[in-house]
């Protein structure tokens, strides 16, 4: 699996990695950690921020957000703009870039200052002050973004992006650009394997049934258009990016972070997936 | 919830039932059992009968289904031919009823005298010899069934469906006129809830990994078009059929069986799920 | 052109054709013809043979037909499932192959004895006796065509077929199955170059609306998934079939057929389509 | 027919008008017009303003033009997005919004000053020098056209957008605005019945085959989504706007302008469709 697949080159910023990097973390609620490889190297995060923004809106006002978007697998390709028409303007789920883009807006009515306050979040729940935009890659992102700019004007067109499509896109393109590491990630999501609440402060990020929809979300819909296979061979709430990372939660015990930019066609991880599966081989943390 | 939703009415058998009925079973791993309501009255099973023949086709061959299946949520309408002309011939998962038809016909293949050795493993998995086909249902089914036929050539045309197709949809309709009562499913499933190993008799039904696995295409694609919903509300690996039967599954502890015939648009039984979700939130035991 | 392009090789009984035949007959309705090349060969009809059914379906009743059948381009493959499926069991038109099933289900209810009165009037039509259905073909159809029977299974789960499904595929099949040369074709169309009446015998087969009517439909439906295409090089109503042949009507003035078996990625005879462009250059008979 | 149908309101400009309005104007080769009704009244031109820009676009080179843009029908609503991300940023035909926004696109790389370019063409043909863009509507246009942005977003994502997507919309968005009456409008498109030339100045516009080819993209794509019912009920090349205004060309004759806001659900006007439908079944000027 090491050194296979294609790493992401839409972006210069993120083609010139070495498909042979590999790192892991995982962090026990207990407060052990167990990592392996490269996982002190930072990383584009890309659509695992998604989690970040969608924990953001959530303690916003939950109820709201379900009439904006769906929360049903998408069955096709993770850009496409084929069943927003169908549906409407309403994305089938948050973590479609669509569905993103929508999160992102509600982040961007309810958080003045939204950059700031989602860096901010990511480094408190990361323990991690350093961690930062690569204003680069989201310059990147912004200059190839037209198939963005055209998902978010058309869903202006229905009235479902409320605030102005530049403007969101440009938070949007920020929070895919977080640079991160696997140690900084499994620390940051150990509140979705503790009912919402981040263990070593106490602090409580979003409520306990919030958690476990978020996990719910993360196994029916966080893996592109492989969600099935990969809650068959893997069975845990997870989330890829097309960096080459992977958030995947136990929930009541552990947060798992793993990165290696090889891609599948689906757009994850191909080391990454078949590290997870042998994990789940081996200590059958599987949630089936 | 009681009494609202919509009666299945495609076939005269379904539409007479009174949408009040409402019953449930809760078989533990221990063999301890809590029921309550019309847990004793028959109905007919419809798509819940789906994981009993790819249990069975599971036991054949674990490896040719998934060139002739997928294992995605499907996005759309449970009995679309749309997803299945752009896939060319090979459906989404086991669980729409196009993948049902496919998994069917390896039945039909891998087991002589197909229809008795369904019925077989179903009493013997209930305990319970008095359970069969219901005639009246599967001839109903029979004489409405243009979109399974539709589906059925259209799959052959492909090459996708090995037997003759009327004979293939034979043993479909059959399968789901099965005629049970919550205590016999929550008692027949207990084998994915203990590792595919009926408790009672030590029997193993299927392995381990598959019975993961049945239980990971649950989640994912068990529930129509509302898998991420009920992933969301309920977070059990949970079947649903037409009849308002559903079956979950609480990995390692029990499987639970409930019933009501009011329908959701969705094709889910109303009072099933909130009862379901309920029970979840009562006792903490989703899987996230 | 000559020799180039695919022969349709689906049924064996139309892949032993030499792409090198070629041949073109033109009749004026002053009653004068020009032939040249291989018009004197039978050949497979095919989708050509639609024009005669719906010739003999607008005959019984003008109106009803297009609650049955629409009228607009497909913007599709000419076999696809998937605008039926939107458009509930109603299909675009009446020479996609699931319209002509709907228009011979039509000329099944509405004609006894449906395959000789089919026969008849082609023979009249082309006054040529010898004219007869290759059964070869239609029993090679029908062994291949479970596409068809998936199409006419599902608009029969829609209530669009009103017969059985197998018998009007036996006609369908059968009317595809003609075989006649370019000189009987040719003939056989004069009528709708000439206000619905045949010249040579002053009957009348259709209205003169009628016969304005199909030959807007031939433009704009005519030659599957390229009308567009064929109506900027060519621009004169026409329907091709996968045998090689097509016909072309000039209004007011002439019938023309021309058949060369070698096919475009869309179906129509390649040799066929470059002649008739040459034609309209040459004599500046485009209907534009 | 008269006072029926749905006046366009997205924009407050067009909402405004009465649907009694109904304007007429025939424009003979030989020099003569016949006219009725409000036929000196401006209106606002919409999609009829895509065959001028068509014009430029086939002057200045033909066979490129046929790389970026299909002449197929399209087969779905007109602003459909669906069909641009099957067919890979191609739209099917000219016709379509995403279609003229390509062509607007090679009229604004070939032409300086484009919009002067395009009106001092509009001015000349229709021998008016009155005629001008209204602001008003063009700014409106631009407030309420995300779904266009999005359009030529997705398109320039597939790189079929050469220059900046605002200012090609900008020029589209004026090009609509244009304000015409029956009278301009039957005069200005003459040189389509007349091989390309404008007859009173002898101007060749276009060559002939050009001419041609717009006429046969009119028929098979000029009318939204009823491109085959109006076919089959008229049979002219004919081009419609959502202001109200339907051109139709009589190939070798004369140029019609028709003009009644009310319009169908297609968006083409129930009144101007009705009168050349009774225009055709008088005089038997169709094409077929």
């Amino acid at each position: 699996m090491l050194g296979q697949g294609k790493v992401a080159d839409y972006i210069p910023a993120l083609s010139g990695i070495s498909p042979k990097k590999f790192g892991m973390s995982i962090h026990l609620i207990s407060g052990e950690r167990f990592s392996v490889g490269d996982f002190k190297e930072n990383f584009s995060i890309q659509s695992i921020s998604k989690i970040f923004t969608l924990s953001m809106a959530m303690a916003l006002d939950d109820d709201s957000i379900w009439k904006r978007v769906g929360r049903e697998p998408s069955g096709s390709k993770f850009n496409s703009l084929i069943q927003l028409e169908y549906e409407h303007g309403i994305p089938r789920n948050p973590f479609i870039n669509a569905g993103a883009h929508v999160i992102t807006d509600i982040v961007f009515s309810g958080y003045s200052e939204t950059k700031l306050a989602i860096l901010e979040l990511v480094q408190r729940l990361s323990a991690n002050k350093s961690i930062d935009y690569n204003e680069e890659v989201a310059q990147s992102e912004r200059e190839t973004g037209n198939r963005n700019l055209a998902m978010g004007y058309f869903m202006k067109s229905y009235g479902n992006i409320h605030n102005k499509v530049r403007e969101v896109l440009d938070v949007y393109f920020h929070q895919c650009s977080l640079s991160m590491s696997c140690q900084d990630l499994s620390r940051a999501f150990l509140y979705l394997a503790n009912d919402g609440v981040m263990p070593s402060t106490g602090e409580q990020i979003i409520s306990k049934k919030d958690s476990d929809r978020i996990n719910a979300l993360m196994l029916t819909c966080g893996m592109y258009d492989s969600v099935g296979d990969f809650a068959y061979r893997v069975g845990l709430p997870s989330k890829s990016g097309v960096g080459g990372g992977i958030v995947a939660i136990v929930p009541g015990q552990m947060s798992i972070a793993v990165w290696s930019p090889g891609l599948s066609e689906s757009g994850n991880s191909l080391a990454g997936t078949f590290a997870l599966e042998q994990f789940v081989n081996y200590t059958g943390k599987s949630i089936f």
